[in-house]
């Protein structure tokens, strides 16, 4: 039996601990600031206010005040922050932690540098820890939170840098539901899975249009973009030097995400013909992680293409979806830029 | 204007017609002997019987015995008919054409040898050919009939040898809702696209599971599914020799076969519980395209296994399927089979 503490009670990082649990782990999931009220209710009710399912009943509850506490013997540290916690949990975090203590981030997106680079979050914050060194392993994948807890057959990749380390980290997560890959190509996974954000919107506007056009669903298109995401997200994945076998991670997350949550409701009402702010109203102006991630992409694309290190052309579906969030386009899929003509 | 004759008048032969039509070229639908129904109805309604869409009122209507008349002046032929016809259209179309008429055909599949290598309907036709030299061309790529038939934006690939013959083919085709990549990689573009037949069968297991344990969509497990078949399809394209970069055509085709048509009924009953036979039934017994080339493609991978030139572990997901299909096994979906790990 190992410790696992979970710092971050969004709906990820309070059900990736349930596997966990499931394997007689102890498990400790400790709120940030923003989770007080998640781990008041979670503690009084054993359940999760937003995922809405019940935690099991052997998770520990604290408060992020109690850290130190819930760290105290832990075999593992897992960050269930979203990206926008990402500097927070750095400088609160990471900082304070013995560097024997593995990490598993569940935090999906890159970071974009005045040069063009996306660097994946474990570059990150190695980058920023100096020379402290941690094991900072990472989680991709097509992987819901609701899904999860409801133990459906998922199947995600871990990466890191160690594979010894990797194993070990498995073992502790792996249950007949939750299935597990393991990669040392820590770029690779994690551009894969952060490229789905803006790809995922633009595969949904054709769900949008096809409301408008009789309210029906349609395929065609949507597959028509799907293709064009896979052909994008394997430039990209060669761009910033991850494997092309990545593209398994990447194009399974698409789908997920394609299907669920508030990336496809934006896409939808895009593709329906709202501009982007009045789209935004609709979700109550909550800042999505998928719309921040995808301009982060688009801001490396277009930053590489003025180097001259990238061909605009390259890149048509992910450059319309910035200028349709960024820029006060409307949704006008360029389509004849998808053509390609390819001779062997 | 050029003159386009189609033999075979099924929906996808009906519907590819439509933008060369619009494009002011002429085009006659020929019926095959199993086509008389349809084009009876067409020639006094103007409607597909099975389409249930208007055909363009310039499309003209000719019995299967009045091909020679079809084919006079003609600048085209397309073949419409499905894998089950390809046989028939070699013998009764092909044997007879000037080999200056380019063949450009809709029907999707391979054909597997005794020693497991899979084969591209154009590479079939060239040998059973001789020394006859047809330009054979084919169309790839995610795309319903019913859709295309409804000027959905459509995204597909032709292939053929000759990328000259290709552009002036594409410019018949081409309109703003159909969109047209070229490629001479036939092997590539063709094999990723029949491989989707046993894929998404595999997907949509997913789809059965879920309704069987609570009636609802869940994508978790559907996306899994869709990542390894992926993976699979990978590794079949390099197989046969194809060019990685076809997997968008693969991935693009099994996207929207997973929405739709008779695949996902039945990979839906499947995964309910139902075994192959009784799934079949509610089928009325009719044999699907998709369920005779899985067979074929996994037929082609047990025979490479057997001579050591696959790797069993390497096609779980294909294998468990022919079985499902082919030796009576209930689904029970080899998930730790698709662990990986990579160490770079």
């Amino acid at each position: 039996m190992a410790v696992i503490t979970i710092v971050g009670a969004g709906m990820m990082g309070s059900s990736i601990g349930i596997p966990a649990a499931e394997n007689g782990n102890e498990v400790r999931l400790v709120g940030t600031p923003l989770d007080s009220e998640i781990i008041r209710h979670a503690k009084a009710t054993g359940e999760h206010l937003t995922l809405k399912r019940k935690l099991p009943e052997s998770y520990r509850y604290y408060p992020f005040e109690q850290l130190n506490q819930a760290l105290a013997g832990a075999d593992l540290l897992v960050s269930g922050v979203s990206s926008f916690g990402v500097d927070w949990f750095l400088e609160n975090v990471l900082r304070t932690l013995p560097e024997t203590l593995p990490v598993l981030a569940v935090t999906k997106g890159m970071i974009d540098r005045e040069d063009g680079a996306l660097i994946p979050y474990p570059h990150y914050y190695r980058e920023k820890l100096g020379t402290r060194h941690l094991s900072l392993n990472a989680v991709g994948g097509p992987c819901t939170s609701y899904e999860l807890a409801d133990r459906d057959p998922t199947y995600v990749a871990f990466c890191g840098e160690d594979i010894q380390i990797l194993r070990r980290i498995k073992a502790l997560f792996e249950t007949s539901y939750y299935n597990i890959s393991l990669s040392t190509d820590v770029i690779g996974v994690e551009c894969a899975v952060a490229m789905k954000n803006a790809y995922a919107l633009a595969v949904t506007l054709a769900v949008g249009m096809a409301q408008k056009r009789d309210g029906k669903l349609h395929y065609n298109s949507q597959a028509a973009l799907f293709a064009q995401s896979v052909r994008e997200m394997r430039r990209l994945l060669s761009l910033v030097g991850g494997g092309d076998e990545n593209i398994v991670y990447g194009a399974g997350d698409l789908y997920v995400t394609v299907f669920g949550g508030r990336t496809r409701l934006i896409g939808t009402l895009l593709g329906e013909g709202l501009s982007f702010e009045k789209a935004m109203e609709k979700l109550s102006g909550v800042t999505l992680e998928s719309i921040v991630i995808a301009t982060r992409t688009a801001r490396a694309v277009r930053r590489l293409i003025a180097r001259g290190a990238v061909r605009e052309e390259d890149f048509p579906l992910l450059l319309h979806v910035d200028e349709i969030i960024n820029r006060g386009a409307s949704v006008e899929i360029p389509w004849k830029a998808f053509e390609t003509e390819s001779v062997r």
